[in-house]
């Protein structure tokens, strides 16, 4: 048995948290998202990816929610004394998983390869994919033009209005080896509560798989990320508003409706069950805000009570 | 009036420690060793451009002679965790050094414009030009085959038995723009007590170079790295001999005869100075053991009144 979810950043990363204390690392196949991926001073950093197993792995920063636990920014104070503009925080230990990629890419591995690599090394076993082996990433287009989604989202802290996302090189992206077939043989699929469009949809645009999560037969769940009409942490409301959809439960169940079986919402979002009915989608309501590990435990049971319906 | 400082690593480095007390640093300008420079995990790293702009700066590891002081090693160690042997020693500051280089390489911009950066943020005057931007890596065969300078000089601590040292890319090299220049402008010219074969020799092997050396009308005056048939520090000695290369400060003068004007060798080594006459170079006999600031003063104003000759 194993459990397939689709995960962005922290938000995800919380779940997963809970949910690794309520079924084995083992049973846990994560396919993640890569379009947040970038290139900074020359090192190629997979920020979901890494939040992802370093909250699993127990090494992440617990209150910022990214980066490593008690890390050091020595490199990085070097580097503005050199001039560099150090928007995106690169912590010194955390910088050797990102010159250990670079170095592996260059060497012409596959950044799944080496992510298994990361996560083994880290002493995790859950497995941990990312959508897509090829050039994939997420630009936002604002006032001031195009630009890279961790320009929008660290540089500029997610302040310009958003007209429009494009996934570059998602037409022409190829699932990761494995993604697939760990969707068609996955006996229950969580999506988890992360950015419906910069996250999840990051991941549903490379094409294939989408359509293995309209093919399979067993139960997909999501979790809302929007709770009250407003997002927990990140941009997601603004964007969905960005991209015509409603930043509510409903918006969220209606991106996904076409493979969606049941969608997890808020007690305060009670209200929207109906329409949420409507979509063909089933609603789950219950208290869906992590702050404690109990919660993200009790959540990650409701998520696998549903897979077992 | 500007002296020019022909200078490998931690030796040269030491002598420029009492040279900048002598005289102001815009007075002097140093061509420094590319040969040593290699790709450590993906980066670029120049170790005797760095240990000279540290060592001016003032920022060296003092006990090392490398490195910066107080640096700690966070990245290396999560490097390490990734199975990465990290024979070389890479400090967290120092790292932002290698980034910015390495980076600002492949934006097309040449190492010599890189240094200057650097040498500019770190707030030194002093010009420290790499004697060539081209490709350029010292390599020594061994029994275990050739390998590159850094491998035996730190991974196999210099104990494999040379036998022959190449300098890959010397043949289609050009000296770095400024640095015939600095040459034949220069009031006089000093040969730092660097390695002859792998610190000096690979600066001489880029053409052009040595010709400069060769038609300057300046003093051109050197200083024996070799005391009492050994080197202070590095295997000087070792290497010379692989080169056939007698290993002492005859040796010195002999393979820098054709520039050479005067050659500054300890007092243990008095009863040298009737071979190295002979060589048409002029010793000067003196304490060149330097292990204070005052030894390194001292030396350094030995140089400089052996140019005003």
């Amino acid at each position: 048995m194993v459990i397939v979810v689709l995960a962005g950043g922290v938000g995800a990363a919380r779940f997963l948290e809970g949910l690794v204390h309520v079924i084995p690392q083992e049973q846990i196949t994560i396919i993640g998202n890569v379009g947040d991926d970038a290139d900074i001073h020359g090192l190629h950093v997979s920020p979901d990816l890494d939040i992802v197993t370093y909250t699993i792995s127990g090494l992440v920063d617990p209150v910022k929610g990214w980066g490593l636990r008690g890390d050091t920014f020595e490199c990085q104070n070097g580097l503005r004394k050199y001039g560099y503009r150090t928007w995106f925080n690169l912590g010194d230990r955390d910088l050797a998983t990102h010159i250990y990629r670079t170095q592996e890419l260059r060497n012409g591995r596959k950044l799944s390869e080496i992510t298994e690599d990361v996560v083994r090394r880290l002493g995790i076993r859950t497995r941990i994919i990312p959508a897509t082996d090829d050039h994939f990433q997420t630009h936002v287009l604002t006032k001031k033009g195009w630009m890279h989604f961790q320009e929008y989202m660290v540089k500029l802290k997610t302040r310009p209005r958003v007209y429009r996302v494009s996934f570059r090189g998602a037409r022409t992206a190829r699932p990761a080896k494995q993604v697939i077939e760990s969707i068609m043989k996955a006996s229950g699929i969580i999506v988890a509560p992360s950015n419906p469009v910069v996250s999840i949809g990051a991941i549903l645009s490379v094409p294939g798989i989408r359509s293995a999560l309209r093919r399979t037969k067993r139960t997909v769940v999501g979790i809302s990320p929007i709770i009250g009409g407003k997002t927990v942490k990140g941009p997601a409301d603004k964007l969905m508003k960005a991209c015509g959809i409603r930043p509510s439960a409903v918006g969220v169940a209606n991106s996904y409706r076409d493979f969606l079986d049941a969608l997890i919402l808020d007690r305060v979002d009670q209200k929207l069950t109906t329409d949420i009915e409507q979509l063909g989608v089933r609603p789950v309501v219950t208290n869906t805000l992590m702050k404690t590990l109990n919660d993200k435990i009790r959540l990650a049971r409701v998520a696998l009570g549903e897979l077992e319906q």
